[in-house]
């Protein structure tokens, strides 16, 4: 039997603030990307997240960022390497913290925002996250695109690179996400995310934008959680992925 | 033979801007209180102090604090105590990730500043801090004032509980420090803090401000590093307590 | 014809974060507290904010805070007092910026949340906050609690004095509010509300805890706008204000 | 009778750091970049440099960045042009309040760090700043390199451009500075410095690093005040261009 890892954004408020409705999400995902401080989540939340993620049997990860709660972590910056990969550790090791207290695991890296968008194709960048993960714990997955630098220069160092997949955004003929501001690059229609995310889970398929069934071979889904709806169209892919005969389940 | 515990709070600097002499400090004292990042403290000088102390095999503890950089923690500051105990774990783990990556671990924690002197008859905020520690590690040493509430409560909860005397500080004659603000509550003398910094951790005994002999039982002496000839002083006080038959190594 | 002024506080999210619903509470005050970046409020938002203001014709006031966005400033803060001082001044020179280029000016100034509480009784930071304001315009009027230091001092300073009473919270029978903590503290009952404001704005009478009719002079109201339901209740204050001829107008 | 502009970065400490010596500094610069609170400068700075400055008779000006303490602001960032442009008003309003204390106002603007080097080239980002600018003061000067988009966009909407020259930094053939990082690009030797000062200043003319003289024009000369030595060499460059008949004293 097919499965499929489903992850989303996490604890992505900061003390007065809330952004995603976490409680639902984790009824919903195997895997969660827990903001660390950085971009978006105190350390309450840290802590609260983990408590819910490790009840439910939840997969915790870090969503390691800039150091940008203006920006929300979506200004791309040039960070020199050794600081960013000190940020990188810092963040994975304050949320291992309230991941131990629940009883589990900081178990994978994920980058957020213009980071993950940075380390794509900077190779300097990459190998800073890459360095700060190894710092942490040189054991550590990493969830990232396929092709990107950073699963490259992750797998390099021997920490395990996790793909994968949006079944809410475009595609090219080429397999790549079509960027973000070009015409039709979210897919906002909920049924046809519903359909796009099995065929993308049990076929390793999706159809590109311009018509082409194209191969996309990812180990997780990411959901997004601060859309209005979000929880809503995240329990129909789940529900839909089950009854098309793939069991979600967190990698690895 | 006797011994004492050296400790003084570094890498306090934060960013472009340095305070202590890390590399100096690291050769005199056994205990290093290393800053978090909430007042003081960014992660690549986090990183670099944890690989300094770990090669002289001086012992890491996390100095913890209120969230407050403008202020350097010196802002007494009303956190609710689910809030102040998650942000005393998030500094913990954040500091444990480089003790490890350098082949050790944080051996002890000590709040800094304001909350320091809070924790002293704060019950609530002595107990968050209590909680934070406990969050983190169960086993964790936390070292303050002989006779605060943050000692009590840690020891309480099982926490070891080590206490600390200053060479440079007017105690009264029931042993507790003079306020700062009031006179004489500092010791400039270099030489009487030498002589001090002996009476205290040989014999267990300081001269108080009305010239009486009291008893003051610390298992760590405190040296600030942040004042001008700071490294010189420590290294005197060293010197001295060697010579005087005191042998300076980590507490327990 | 009597008049009050309603005041609410706007504002308040930060970057990705929103908090009130600022479009439409502007279409409600006279007065807008606007945050500025201390507890909240981003300098984007603080211009679309000025912006809305000035064309519906709403005053401008700077809502200062102590400097704790990750305690939304409801965290009480020992600053010291010229530091307090200067730092009210920046945010309220920040705020002006965007209030002249607004076509207006920051017209008053009410602190927020703990600094509000706290200068109700402290007189060193209610006398930091009113030297900050004398620092930026010594001719702004301070919005605060009849009876508190900080007015006081204000009209010692010649600075206005602007009281202010609220009409979802419960007063002693010596015409002070109820402290939050206690039962019935606050007024849920949306009825209760809307008749209260009515009481205090025509009459400057509400009915204390123990159903005393007592005095409570304010020449603004203040409406929370952070809750569900906020703008709407906010709607049916002004409605049955101006119902029973009270006319909503800016004070002064 | 030739007359010059020296301005310094100013005011960049935070809290408890100190970087620059604004008391030697405010002593040799006709014109002082203060730093308004993104990169450093806390309120309590701002307010003393802006006292001590207009005491001597020093230009104010604002020292804009991005947000970011972390980095020290040398981290450029890809920040929406809506948000940098806010950002910047919202720096400049917050120093002019502290001028405006002083008996003085802010006179110009200049941006700091990875900003400054950003807005040479990024069309984009300097019109960000130009509008930030706007918002804040219609009539503002805008300091920066000559050649630079900055100031050309400064121009195109009015804004006084005033171009800076370093005597302490390689020149192309082109009279363009040589970047940082390349061999020479920083000059080293004191006497060096001074006496490219006065070509600068007088003629208008620096030694490029192949030997060639180019013309430079500049009506502000820039000295660093954060490296040790500074106030040394900035006194003896303001001591030889008077000595050479070259009369220091603000722009415009």
């Amino acid at each position: 039997m097919t499965s499929i890892d489903l992850n989303a954004d996490l604890g992505e408020g900061f003390g007065r603030w809330q952004l995603t409705d976490d409680e639902q999400l984790l009824s919903v995902v195997s895997s969660a990307n827990v903001a660390c401080g950085f971009h978006a989540g105190d350390a309450a939340t840290m802590r609260r997240v983990c408590e819910l993620a490790a009840e439910r049997g939840v997969r915790i990860g870090a969503q390691v960022s800039y150091r940008d709660l203006a920006g929300f972590g979506r200004r791309a910056m040039d960070v020199p390497p050794a600081e960013l990969a000190a940020e990188v550790a810092y963040q994975i090791g304050a949320l291992e913290v309230f991941a131990r207290a629940a009883g589990t695991r900081v178990s994978y890296v994920k980058p957020h925002g213009a980071l993950y968008n940075r380390v794509v194709h900077d190779e300097e960048q990459a190998g800073a996250v890459v360095d700060g993960v190894l710092l942490a714990d040189a054991t550590l997955p990493v969830l990232g695109l396929p092709g990107s630098r950073l699963l490259e220069l992750a797998g390099k160092a021997g920490l395990p690179a996790v793909t994968e997949a949006f079944a809410d955004r475009a595609y090219t003929d080429e397999g790549t996400l079509v960027p973000r501001g070009q015409d039709g690059a979210v897919v906002t229609d909920a049924q046809a995310v519903v359909a796009r995310s099995v065929g993308l889970a049990r076929d390793g398929v999706v159809t590109s934008r311009s018509g082409t069934p194209v191969e996309v071979r990812a180990r997780s889904l990411c959901l997004h959680g601060d859309t209005p709806g979000a929880v809503d169209l995240a329990r129909r892919v789940r529900a839909h992925l089950e009854r098309s005969g793939v069991r979600v389940k967190a990698f690895g």
